[in-house]
């Protein structure tokens, strides 16, 4: 179908998903740019496609001007083709867990997504007060690797409250605690904090094991990509 | 001393250093806020120090307005202090070295920044084509550590060719190669390459010696700055 006006309605709701709240309420996220829609479109969660080139998906597909493009696209450059895409239900917990404490940046937390699927931690667990899972810039630099992920967001103190025993609920600690390397469970809850309170005191209270990355002493601490990263490095290769 | 005129010549030299060419002509740059400030005087960089708050330091103090400060931040809130700091200059190469080739993105130089001091590679060898490690997202996102390193901005295939051969010239293979935690070397000068495109051929082709990340199939690679990080944890750690 072609669709060449900034007012009709479907390019209104569409406009609408810049924003998380819309977001929340239609269960929508926006995909941008070809790789990203390709590997959207390998899980089967697209809803519809939206193009400027005149080609058909198996999808329902809108081909439309640059100006509605630019209208519904979160970058600066507008990309050639855009996914509409349901967001996935939360399903039961299976494999080891990322918890995220008030992450903030979208960078990070695309960064983190992408080191979960390398390193087979499927369940990513968000706090009410972290960064939208289903901002675009969290979806760019999760480099598709969302689609492979299991995630909800709810309240995480009580969420780890709830968590079966057999996981064990691990958190950072500068000051003591274990080197990552000698921890060995079979099923782990990592909980990774903000960018700059780290992870909030009531929540650490909750991870009986306390575990360190061995470095020097004059580097205070790791971007928190790279720390969670690096702990499930470790997990998988332990 | 007391500014309050945005027509001042220092001003005006200070708002230049936002751009590179003006930090590579003048062989200075900019640090904003008090944490990264702090960082800073603690190394003896710093030229000049330029605040909105009436305080002196052991150095050229300028107390401005907030129009002043607003010219010459590259923060949209505006901080409180900025230092004019002088670049080191590069000196011999002393333990291991990162190489990058053609990083972008100033989010995850900054991250490389921070492991390398974390994980002791006091040595940062840029390409030309590199983003300016000078870049004040750069130096925010190294939280300081950007003052703790050895840097240099140079050919990096010129620089690999004219290397001391004690240095074991690493870089990363999706495809073959050794896993990073079966590699044992007294100096390691390890190459990163660009956030899309990877190491280019003739970089590569100066590495004897290649690794990978051991890693679930279903994710292609990881973002640079973590596996830059992983590989530096391997090093330090092994």
């Amino acid at each position: 179908m072609y669709l060449s006006s900034l007012n009709n309605e479907k390019v209104k709701a569409w406009e609408k998903l810049l924003q998380k709240k819309y977001r929340d309420k239609e269960n929508l996220f926006i995909v941008e740019d070809d790789h990203l829609v390709n590997e959207a479109l390998k899980t089967n969660c697209v809803k519809e496609i939206i193009t400027i080139i005149d080609q058909e998906y198996d999808v329902p597909t809108y081909i439309v001007t640059k100006e509605i493009m630019r209208k519904i696209s979160s970058q600066v450059t507008i990309p050639n083709i855009i996914a509409i895409c349901y967001k996935k239900e939360f399903h039961n917990l299976e494999g080891n867990i990322i918890i995220l404490d008030d992450i903030q940046d979208p960078g990070n937390l695309g960064t983190i997504l992408r080191s979960a699927v390398a390193f087979n931690f499927p369940n990513i667990i968000l706090s009410n007060n972290s960064v939208d899972i289903y901002n675009p810039k969290v979806i760019r630099a999760s480099e598709g690797m969302i689609f492979h992920l299991n995630i909800l967001r709810c309240d995480i103190k009580e969420f780890l409250n709830n968590l079966n025993e057999d996981y064990v609920k691990v958190t950072t600690s500068v000051k003591n605690g274990t080197n990552i390397k000698d921890i060995k469970a079979k099923k782990y809850a990592i909980v990774l904090g903000n960018e700059g309170a780290g992870v909030k005191d009531e929540i650490s209270a909750l991870c009986p094991k306390k575990v360190y990355i061995n470095m020097q002493n004059n580097c205070e601490s790791l971007n928190v990509g790279v720390a969670g990263s690096i702990l499930m490095y470790e997990v998988y290769n332990e």
